[in-house]
């Protein structure tokens, strides 16, 4: 069977809603974005914590744009990147909201999406669902690598854990920003065990989405506006553009990563890009969904990239493991 | 809109498999599973490693009981309890196969269900989906507690971690073990932050989820040949029966708890039974679902349990939140 889905009923984003850190706010999109904090903290008294505020507060926005209180909800999609994905639990069990939690690293935001759309299509019992992703840059890096207060040297290649969260909450429908198709990710292990190269790591896996996307579907990266990949960074997107070349495609100018989008290199060190569950959730609610509900973007493909790995399996010699699910969004009259 | 959810294709388990470690294998089931290994290694050199092996082995039974290869299969959801769920795309990577990573605890197996069965009747491209989940006691035990080797003493609430797995496959259709409707769970605080008591931390989700249910269905537990619980251990299934009194429902002889069947308290020092993925994976597969395809069981109400937390958040001393979706199953003819 074909590996792009076309669910039966057509489902649309109609609401959005974004939070951020102080470095995202001081980087080129900083205005774009809902809300944003200074101190990093969302009033919490720890890093794990605030990342759970980062998801409450982007839902609590996306609620707020559509003058909806979050009793409408009949469904949440949550993930993030801590141990046991607490930042979620922790931070959205006070709405008391069904709730299914989803684990794909950076990539959760697009599973997401892809899940949320299935559930519309399949379920006349929902009417509203919500997906909530989000990512904390003092938590990722003292749970993954090491705690800032080390202040071990960064490799180049090294990206930045965006302190980012994003909402979207989906409807079924037919006008607005459409959900077109869906595609899940494949494993796959290019062989990179360097937890400093998230870029590499993730690239052979959106490759081999986006091949499989092409291939089957008979496009061209310009039947886009954009081609939008998560966190891939400067690193992770010349690889990606290096894997596609012998298989024809050029992604060219329409190849946007928000990873390299959130912060700007001159002024901010963070070397290979920005990464993170909420770097592509809350570049994509504050840039390209805005982009467009005015019809400056009228379809998009967009692809979330994420590295299946723990420290302990490192630490115990295992590859990384990356995974690019897609979905594609129009805006219909 | 209401919680209970019907999705608009109905959805059909064709196969099974399940897999256990020596402990497991020397309960009261321990004839019943596929396939159980004594050194509860798998063939891996790391705890880790074994419970990815664990999975892998689950879905081959499965595939193998059909006579299929995984080249049949369109989408695979999966889940287990370790951090950032490597034990599933260590272990399933190499299939190649689409895929969808899920964290519910070890309520991540009926949440695996929910999901495909929404996937398969929301995308007639999809034809076959796979759910597989797992659980190794010595991976979980040096994670989320204690090494086994410091030796620590267990409290009485505490339960055993199984190490098990089990998958099930899925496809469109209308005869056989059939999933008729699904629900998902809430996140629950009961206010528990001891990690030595699962049980505890759970009931509060479960009653929450079956009240909820009964109330929408206006059904019995007696309308179900059996209740099936996850894993509340013995400690989990009393406050569960207590929680559930004042609402004038009494389980009865119906309620079953996969973490209180899986060992034998007079010859396995368990405490308070079975805990984790693995286990209401491994004993739907080996002792429910073999039920009803024999017709001996004709309605089941499946509900896993799960504990939302992690060591780090509870050293920072967040509760555990527990939810508790459900699917019920029914034979058709």
């Amino acid at each position: 069977m074909g590996h792009i889905l076309k669910p039966r009923e057509r489902v649309r984003i109609f609401s959005r809603g974004s939070a951020v850190g102080h470095d995202e706010y001081r980087g080129p999109l900083g205005g774009l974005f809902d809300f944003h904090d200074k101190t990093d903290r969302f009033g919490a008294d720890t890093w794990e914590k605030a990342e759970g505020e980062l998801g409450r507060t982007a839902l609590n926005l996306a609620l707020n744009r559509a003058k909806l209180s979050h009793t409408v909800l009949d469904l949440l999609f949550a993930g993030d990147l801590q141990n046991q994905c607490v930042a979620s639990s922790g931070g959205l069990s006070s709405f008391g909201l069904p709730y299914v939690g989803l684990y794909g690293a950076c990539s959760t935001f697009v599973e997401g999406l892809l899940c949320a759309t299935m559930a519309l299509s399949s379920c006349r019992e929902l009417s509203r669902v919500g997906v909530v992703t989000t990512s904390h840059n003092c938590a990722a890096e003292r749970q993954f690598r090491l705690p800032l207060e080390y202040g071990g040297q960064r490799t180049p290649t090294a990206q930045w854990t965006a302190t980012a969260g994003g909402c979207v909450l989906l409807e079924r429908g037919e006008s607005g920003v459409c959900v077109d198709r869906v595609m899940a990710g494949r494993m796959v292990d290019g062989g990179i065990s360097d937890a400093a190269n998230m870029g590499a790591a993730m690239a052979p896996a959106a490759a081999d989405s986006l091949l499989r996307f092409f291939s089957e579907s008979g496009e061209v990266p310009t039947d886009y506006d954009a081609v939008v990949t998560g966190d891939l960074g400067r690193e992770g997107s010349a690889i990606l553009s290096d894997l596609l070349a012998p298989h024809g495609i050029s992604l060219g100018d329409r190849h946007r990563d928000c990873g390299v989008m959130l912060y700007d290199p001159d002024r901010q060190d963070v070397h290979a890009g920005g990464s993170g569950c909420g770097c592509i959730a809350s570049v994509s609610c504050a840039y390209f969904l805005p982009k467009m509900e005015k019809k400056e973007m009228k379809r998009i493909l967009l692809m979330a990239t994420g590295a299946l790995m723990s420290p302990s399996s490192i630490q115990q010699g295992g590859a990384i493991i990356g995974i690019a699910p897609i979905v594609t969004l129009e805006v219909r009259e």
